[in-house]
């Protein structure tokens, strides 16, 4: 993200008192708004290796590949416990971005970033992968100046769909933009996602009228803080506004459903320039006729078709019929591929494990 | 409109310097946005009959009531045939607006009115007829601060209501803003439209998010300089946006579908506080399962339920079933007990006037 200009104006990774100023009152030292923590670590004895003034490299931790050079300003110790009971409002260990940060290296690193390799995203997701100035070039081409971003790290069911569509309704366009970097286990893969995605918008929308790309950055589930991240770097992007739904980038129960609507108004006006469409709960109604959201329905549950993700797998793996008010068949044929061959996987890791009892 | 605020911050008439500007460039002498002309005229020998300076009195053309009195300061001539050109775009007879005009007075009467009557609105039509103080309170106590108005002389049938809920979505509220001043014949009146509106907002939309109400003004057919006259006296109603959909405040061929999208793009961007929600052309595609738009639904035409106004008012009158995509069923029939009554009206007429053939 640094490397692409996803994080621009940041020029490497915060200062101690950019991160002291980011937890308690999303500004970096230099008044810059910002909302959650973009910094580095690593253990104590690889920190005492070196002196800052020093470079430094930066690898991939899978392959070892070099992505890009680090002066390193300053070298510094976190209070971890502030960092997640101000960013994720809660030290619960159980909360996936809170465990992130309490299983990083005791020492954070600052200093300005020289990227070398955008890490394999290029060539593992091809014109998927889209810089900053890619995506705004691509709004240009097409005369928009109104553009939506519609975050998604799951495939779009309809009521993704509808949640795209308003904002197709009221915006020049729409940009689908998948997250490619590391999700919680169970998630549906990239790969899958977006070619299920790429089937509905060539199926279902408007000519003209989407984008779709991704962008590498690992989910935080920091709700309403990554509500803001996330319209931030939409900006560096070119959208004039993201799509927030209920519970944005949230996980459990660690966030009230609209905090990631209220946190918009909490912040100055000029902090950001990308302006969220807040849209409430979205399904099919049966009395509606339609899919309608929790404010323009005024029905109640028992008329509303809910799926959860659990009951949606079960339906896929087992054959079973799902609603075409859920979902379109399109879509739908692709995650039941998909989860075929998840269980004969399972299957044979299961038959050469020996566990023929299962 | 000038008495109760809808037409703030004109104090009465325009002046033929105002005439004259707002013609030819949407600008009174004093420099202020004003798209169409506000003007009063009577007959030359009436004219006559008074000199500037003299207060005389305006009458409801109807019954005679006092409505208002005028200080005239201004008797003037125009060009009917330019003011026909530059507001309607054309000089056709057929044109309901370019007749209304040929046929008014000779000489237009400039000045302040004192405004002594509200003309048998309040009394007609009770609570649905507020004012714009009123409609601002009402959302003040909502604690809306963005309020999309649906300008509507029509009753609302699946494709309003699919604007109005688009508008929901992403602005506080919506106001349903039906017209009580004159129609075209043949066109459903107020009470009966206003009686079906308020039905399918008390079945169809969440609660809190609508208000209903009237406005007293007649309507001109002038396409895209009426979109911006709707849209300026909605600023003094407190609206935020003015939903404008395909061919707003058109009538017959006389204006392309979307210009009265592209003349909020031609004036200056200060003109208006009140802006613009462009929605296409709306209908139920068979096909995406839904309410969609041109925009958002790439289906052809074979596959969207496309209802034209004589057809639905045959359905009607002859009992044929009309399809829950088109329109409410609790609509269907209000609709359905007014041309009941109408067919046995005309039947009577017929029979008084002899013509039992028919």
């Amino acid at each position: 993200m640094l490397g692409i200009g996803g994080f621009t104006p940041l020029e490497g990774f915060m200062t101690h008192a950019d991160w002291q100023g980011v937890c308690d009152g999303m500004r970096m030292a230099s008044g810059l708004f910002w909302p959650i923590p973009i910094t580095v670590s690593t253990d104590g004895a690889t920190a005492a290796a070196f002196h800052t003034g020093n470079d430094i490299a930066l690898a991939d931790p899978d392959d070892g590949t070099i992505l890009a050079t680090m002066k390193v300003t300053e070298k510094y110790r976190i209070n971890k416990a502030h960092e997640c009971a101000t960013v994720f409002r809660t030290a619960d260990l159980e909360h996936p971005g809170v465990k992130m940060v309490m299983e990083q290296g005791e020492v954070n690193l600052a200093g300005p970033v020289k990227v070398l390799s955008q890490g394999g995203f290029p060539e593992r997701y091809g014109p998927l992968f889209m810089t900053p100035a890619q995506t705004r070039t691509a709004f240009e081409a097409n005369g928009w100046s109104t553009v939506a971003a519609f975050q998604t790290r799951n495939p779009m069911h309809r009521s993704h769909e509808y949640l795209a569509k308003v904002a197709i309704e009221v915006c020049d366009g729409v940009l689908v933009h998948s997250l490619l970097g590391n999700l919680k286990p169970g998630d549906i893969p990239a790969e899958v996602r977006t070619r299920a995605i790429a089937l509905l918008i060539d199926q279902y929308f408007g000519k003209n009228t989407v984008v779709q790309a991704g962008y590498p950055l690992d989910m935080r589930y920091a709700g309403p803080r990554e509500a803001l991240l996330h319209a931030l770097f939409r900006q560096n992007y070119g959208c004039s506004h993201l799509i927030v739904g209920r519970d944005h980038a949230g996980v459990g129960n660690y966030y009230g459903p609209f905090d990631a609507h209220h946190i918009f108004d909490e912040i100055p006006r000029d902090a950001l320039q990308t302006r969220p469409l807040k849209i409430d709960w979205t399904f099919w109604c049966y009395r509606c006729g339609g899919m309608a959201s929790a404010r323009t329905c005024p029905h109640g549950e028992k008329d509303r078709l809910l799926v959860s993700g659990t009951k949606l797998r079960k339906w896929l793996s087992e054959g079973d019929a799902v609603p075409a008010e859920f979902s379109r068949p399109e879509v739908l044929d692709i995650l039941r591929e998909y989860y075929a061959g998840l269980d004969a996987r399972d299957k044979v890791e299961v038959k050469l494990s020996g566990h023929s009892a299962r």
